[in-house]
């Protein structure tokens, strides 16, 4: 395995929040929640435990399931959000239209109708592009869900009132809001708010609150606002290929996020890396920031075959660099275990890739 | 949380091997792959050292996909081989068929073409009374697939044998044969042969290997015998929703699990237990092993009503009893991690029940 | 074209109702329809005329669509009764299980639950065999609609009380009774009752009226017997691609059906002429009625190579033989265009080969 | 019926090609296939010579699938070409993509990557935005096919160059070229060439072949360049609820558009008939042609509120008016009984529309 030694050093990089392993305290909940046996697919006492921690979080009526990995907590929450042939709405930057391979097309027969947006945040008035004409029922794919990220994949997070003017919006015009949680904890630390407060208090119907990028070592959940949405998700949710059978163990995972406000520890600790790599960036001539960094995932603008040298520096930590007119574009994404010396070293790299010539 | 505090003393039962937990040795694995960042979704060290222990244990030219959970394997599996509207034929007691709740028709799109067996397995006389005239072509569903469970729902093992005549029964008729695989390493073990050996090398087509009711946290796999069939299964498994981001930690069990053979371990010694329940219970006045038992599911049979007593004595380990032309049939599964000592009282809880009237 | 020279010379057979042609007021009625320009997709006269039709027939709160084929009306109409990853219990003769290829399974992601009848016909008692204990979900696939055929894939007829009481026995149950009615006329005209009193009146929640079969050029209908299940239906019928999008032509024949009982006139010959064949057939040495003549399907039981030799005698017409036990069954289809003729010329054959040795 | 008189009397409008109805030999085609029984579901005399006289037109390699309707070739023929969770580039005024409710995601699993066009026709340029990096793999959906439609959405028609680039384009990027040829009767004509010399012939993998918009009551078909990516279409076919049990008659109606070359007959007249409306629009103050006319659909620009009282005036044969940048844009639909009078009468309302103030 000579090949991998580099790599096997533990080292951590800014490649991305998936990268990072799970936190210590999540190895303890689930070694804890080991001893003997228990009714497998959620009849186990961590899941009843969760249930109570999400109610306090979420709001009493709210309702969680536990989820194997991200792309199934989103198509399934869609499935029970919007019938086959329906349409979302989503910005055009969204993971879900992305990077989950027609996914939430083939699995849950919805067209995801993408608009383009400055931040990867929706407003009304640019949601309201892809309303369709009743007239042509059946023929146009009718919008039946608005779906957010939050925090957003350029990392940018929705203030609550920009959720519940969106959530407003959606209603009004007869839609329901999905918010796709993925780094939900990432946007409440860079709120100082809850949870819930900034989703579903704010009038998200459906929720996919992730747990993997922000310290797990796998599982998300899907949290319904009010129970008559959830009726029926537990088929759902085995249908969609999403029923963990040792359940307690991605529930241990989620109270351990839940209980005692790790989760705004860890995305607290990976918010304030990727502020501080942000702002020391700034300084360095030749690197722009691309998009303001609210969350964890900052996006840097460098010439094009400097943002290359810079990526091919970071070996084997080598982050993405996409070509948008010319320029390069470097998302680089702090984890819950990122250290001061991680960016420091980062932004040594950089400036060298920068100054170089 | 009071009311779960029965099932908070660690105490084990026999309703299901997805009730017990995880092996130390899997926690431990996860734990040693825990060490700073890696690249995700499969580019770790973890999964390029399982892909080589799977070509030593499932043959050089097999190739193997780590999986979020059972239900995703088998049927990210068989959309790898069939296309939608085709059909499988399977033993109507197949799991597939009874307990994935219409997943392998609504998101691969097949037809499961369920026969009656004695013992949960099926022969080729059995299965070709499901082959299709061609001239019944486009109407009829079109058997592309055979798949068998190994071990079967039913407690029994298929020798290598009785495999490869199946293998070349499927091939001769052009179609593949897949194996679901959840409990392989009982089959394995009481055969006292090795996961190859039972499966790809007797023709398996495509494999789905279990790791989570033997020890595992969770996490499967599927493995083709050859590349040409999983080409493209990337994108099918990411499609299937089962694509783990932080995929080192399904890939860490696997290893821990081939790795100094711990499955053989483990699996051999629910075998065993399973084999003290049923020899002790053949003793038992008013008690009938109902299947022989081969691997880790025990079934017995006994007056109905006693039956029922005998699964409320087990509480809060209460096994499944249906009810089979009057008679009461008890489902009993050995762990990993049953000891003698639970089959002892079990014993004795069925004589009670027994002789109870 | 000189081999089709002998299936160009009209003659007519009992292979299949769907080998006949289409009775001229069909092809008069779409003439009819055929003048200047109407709005499309159903905004046009003979649909608004059709709606109202159907209103009389089927009740006053019914709600009819055009559709375009048999398979497209069952696959729609069921995708509107149930979620994908539910079930549906049906007879193991059903059209929709046996000849459909997996499309509800693959469109409308169901599980068919086909069970054994004597006579094609589901009663309560053995639907019942399917029903799943709730403790199941989310793992058994769920039955949510009862799928019945009228008339049967035998040729047999459910009496008005029959379908009531499986009605009842659906609803009781929480399930929704769906229809398959590619042979309504025949059923109505063998009961001398109307369309909508042995269907829809009986408690069926969604009916396909098939039209097709009976002398229509092309197209059915799905009529739902409350417009609370209709809701959507719009959507799914374009998304189940079986919009007609010059609806007035498939309207224009369901018209012409409907008005003046055309229907019940082209049904009714064909079950005069199979119940004539029928016993006819019955006093033939060698032959046995299979299964009794109740509409226009008969089934003769014959010794298997002399079943054979009959099927020979009839090219171009030749009808299915099925082998069942070592018998000869032998599958014979009156159509709407059928003679008095036609049933003596193959009374002669069948009398030829059973007579042959 | 009172409401519906005016639509009664017969009229003809520019609201769409699917307004118009049958040619008079297209119901004589019918009539004449009408007698007798034949083989059903394609094995009758007429399925026979139209797979013959396409042979003739697109090839004799080539493969023809009659079809019920337009959405149901394009979504079958996409089925064939790639497989669920991959995507289709197209333009973003695909017909495929904005009126057909998301069939093509919710049936063949496929995203839409609609890009922007200046007239509706894809160039290699603008495809190549499209194109995902394969590193992406598995979470970009991966483009399989381009598709586009001949003549397009706006009226315009591709050459047989500019289709043979797209095809070399594709081809050269592992992807297969599909046309929606809805009307491809009417680009032929515009090109004064066969309809395989500009589809087919260039390229083009799969081709739907409109028949309905072009005079014929219903009915469509697939053609395939190669037998290779036919294989398995038949069981696509009737899975894609697309198979006619009575096919004769969908085979008649192509056989009588092929033969003698009524198609171009039809065809030319739609698109002379539209050619005159455009000269004519073109010469009046405040209407502009929007789109360049080559085929059979006009795109007028004028004020908005005058477009709207135009189309108003044209009741009840209503066009169609957008709303683009605050003017109006106008579609309208010349057909194959299109008259020089209709034109006339549409020009004198435009003329008083623009004039009005």
């Amino acid at each position: 395995m000579a090949e991998y030694s580099g790599a096997m050093t533990p080292s951590r990089g800014f490649v991305s929040d998936n990268s990072s392993g799970a936190h210590p305290a999540i190895l303890e909940a689930i070694a804890a929640a080991n001893a003997g046996h228990v009714t497998s697919y959620g009849g186990d006492p961590e899941t009843a435990r969760l249930e109570e921690a999400s109610r306090a979080e979420f709001g009493e009526t709210s309702v969680i399931f536990p989820m194997m990995n991200g792309t199934g907590a989103n198509v399934a929450a869609l499935r029970a959000m919007a019938r086959p042939h329906q349409a979302v709405i989503c910005a055009e930057t969204a993971h879900l239209s992305i990077d989950e391979t027609a996914a939430p097309e083939a699995i849950a027969g919805l067209k995801l109708l993408g608009v383009p947006t400055p931040d990867g945040k929706l407003i009304p008035e640019i949601a309201a592009t892809k309303l369709v004409d009743p007239a042509d029922v059946p023929h146009a794919p009718w919008p039946a869900v608005i779906s957010i990220t939050q925090a957003t994949e350029l990392g940018t997070v929705y203030t609550p009132q920009e959720v519940g003017v969106l959530a407003d919006f959606a209603h009004e015009n007869g839609m329901l809001l999905h918010m796709d949680g993925s780094r939900l904890a990432n946007a409440a630390a860079s709120l100082d708010l809850g949870l819930g407060e900034i989703s579903l208090d704010c009038g998200v119907d459906v929720l996919c609150f992730g747990a993997n990028k922000n310290g797990a070592l796998f599982g998300e959940a899907v949290v319904f606002r009010e129970p008559e949405l959830a009726e029926g998700f537990e088929v759902l949710r085995k249908g969609s290929l999403q029923l963990a059978s040792k359940m307690r163990f991605v529930s241990a995972q989620l109270n351990a996020l839940l209980e005692g406000g790790l989760w705004r520890e860890l995305a607290g600790n990976a918010n304030r890396m990727a502020a501080a790599l942000s702002e020391a960036a700034a300084w360095i001539e030749g690197v722009e920031i691309a998009q303001e960094t609210q969350a964890n995932v900052v996006f840097l603008a460098m010439e094009l075959e400097k943002a290359r040298a810079f990526a091919r520096r970071c070996e084997p930590h080598r982050p993405l660099v996409f070509e948008l007119g010319g320029v390069g574009l470097i998302r680089l994404v702090a984890s819950w275990d990122t250290q001061i010396e991680d960016v420091d070293k980062l932004v040594t790299e950089l400036t060298t890739a920068a100054h170089d010539h």
